[in-house]
């Protein structure tokens, strides 16, 4: 009991001391179980780790110090006038556009016969008279060419895709695209004429060096890819809406992108092969993606 | 000494309760840091905490046990052909449909003219053409004609978004949109015909109730509202792209949306009012938003 009273203090300190290391392993493993939530691969596999809106990121204090350009402070507002169609003629244009984006399919047999230049400078065009938040047309469309260029990019595509259906993507989700028959072989980034790289910006850059803010940005440029396949659709070029999973970084790289663009899409675009065939697909009817009230 | 000996036992018993209240407090008050950091919109005020991808979502276990469905095994490939124009008629369909999709803005002066539903029908089936991650087709579009239940809507709107005006958007974005001339006040949403609400399915469900995953389904949601956005300006109506910052759960229990519907954006739908005026803006040109290599 004399031993142990004497050895009163100590186990105070020892036990303070102790306090101390689990606080700090505990503080440690949260974060530590907060990245690996982040990292896991396996549970979401979809998720492209540089595809994130800014609004997904963390926006430091730094960050909010953004300023809006390009719009004078009281800009003018002038009379707007539109298209006025007669009921008859609004029915017809509205089953006439149905009819012809209806035929569009996701075609992954791309001829190498040339497309006229002009007609992917109006398609580029078309998109980007998109909607954007706070119109900050957060686009860039790399359009490549150049066959080396687009040898690079299925290089790259190839060997992360392969990485990808061997291990990222899972089982399950490899099994769901097997029966569309996509697998990591894409050769028609080599066979089409263009390739079209869409790239989000996150942020923009005033002439000041400052970030300008670009509200969903994500959301605008998947609008304009929107408006880019109708275009696409209404000249006769084929395409596939791809995403390629993880090789925004690299492909950013190649292309000489900026930290504030993030691929979103890739459309390989040209005339469909001779020889193409699409799964023999269905979409819903109307009754089932429409809710009237 | 001698009391402090006789009190070992209990200053430990004390010392190892204090642990217990400080491990479980420091778990506590990391787990609200956590929340603290989702729940910042100061920081990050465009984020709508009901407009997460399901790509954001953390993944349990339970989630992961999902299937594919409504394609076979072995789904045949049927030959694809497409329309084909000589190049002439390419370059002038590109420029025409360029042409048209220019003239379209966001008008905020919606008419209270009837619009024929059977053009709504077309423009909501076009949009049902896009494509889709795995073909999931993860959209609803609610289409509201009812009075009642656009003002229902309205009163959801305005309120929440002049808690967001004042409150959550931060003076520099209300300062961006001041420019526009666009404040809580939305009166075109009793006066559009039609307001359409576009909810992305996150995940869908099986007839066995198992949950389905749907792949990148915001970027094929926004996709589909592009074509919209192409198809009602086709035919002379107008809208506004809206994303209705935190109203998504009221108005999901308004419209009767399952849990797994989040809203995306909603589009009053009319054509122009007369005396309707839009902010004198420019689009980027061609040279700003393409780089060809």
């Amino acid at each position: 009991m004399v031993l142990f009273s004497s050895l009163t203090p100590v186990f105070i300190a020892v036990i303070c001391v102790l306090i101390g290391i689990i606080l700090k392993s505990t503080r440690k493993s949260s974060k530590k179980e907060k990245s690996d939530t982040k990292n896991k691969p396996e549970s979401r596999p979809w998720v492209d780790e540089d595809l994130r809106d800014s609004t997904d990121l963390h926006v430091e204090e730094d960050d909010i110090d953004e300023e809006w350009q390009g719009l004078d402070e009281n800009i003018a507002h002038v009379p707007f006038s539109a298209e006025r169609y007669s009921e008859d003629e609004m029915i017809k244009r509205s089953k006439e556009f149905y009819e012809l984006l209806n035929k569009r399919r996701t075609v992954r047999f791309i001829s190498d016969e040339p497309v006229p230049k002009e007609v992917i400078d109006n398609v580029i065009k078309t998109a980007g008279t998109s909607p954007s938040g706070a119109h900050t047309e957060p686009w860039t469309f790399v359009v490549v060419h150049d066959p080396e260029i687009k040898h690079k990019i299925r290089e790259i595509i190839e060997e992360e895709e392969e990485v990808n259906y061997r291990k990222r993507m899972g089982d399950k989700w490899v099994h769901d695209l097997k029966r569309l028959r996509t697998n990591w072989i894409k050769e028609y980034l080599d066979t089409a004429p263009y390739l079209i790289l869409i790239f989000k910006q996150v942020y923009g850059r005033l002439p000041n060096g400052k970030k300008k803010t670009h509200y969903y940005n994500e959301i605008s440029v998947s609008i304009a890819c929107g408006i880019l396949l109708a275009a696409l659709q209404n000249v006769g070029l084929v395409t596939v809406t791809s995403t390629p999973l993880n090789c925004g970084p690299r492909l950013r790289v190649l292309l000489q992108r900026s930290a504030n663009e993030k691929l979103l899409l890739l459309l390989p675009v040209g005339y469909p092969s001779k020889d193409a065939t699409v799964p023999d697909l269905t979409r819903k009817p109307l009754d089932d993606i429409m809710v009237a009230m």
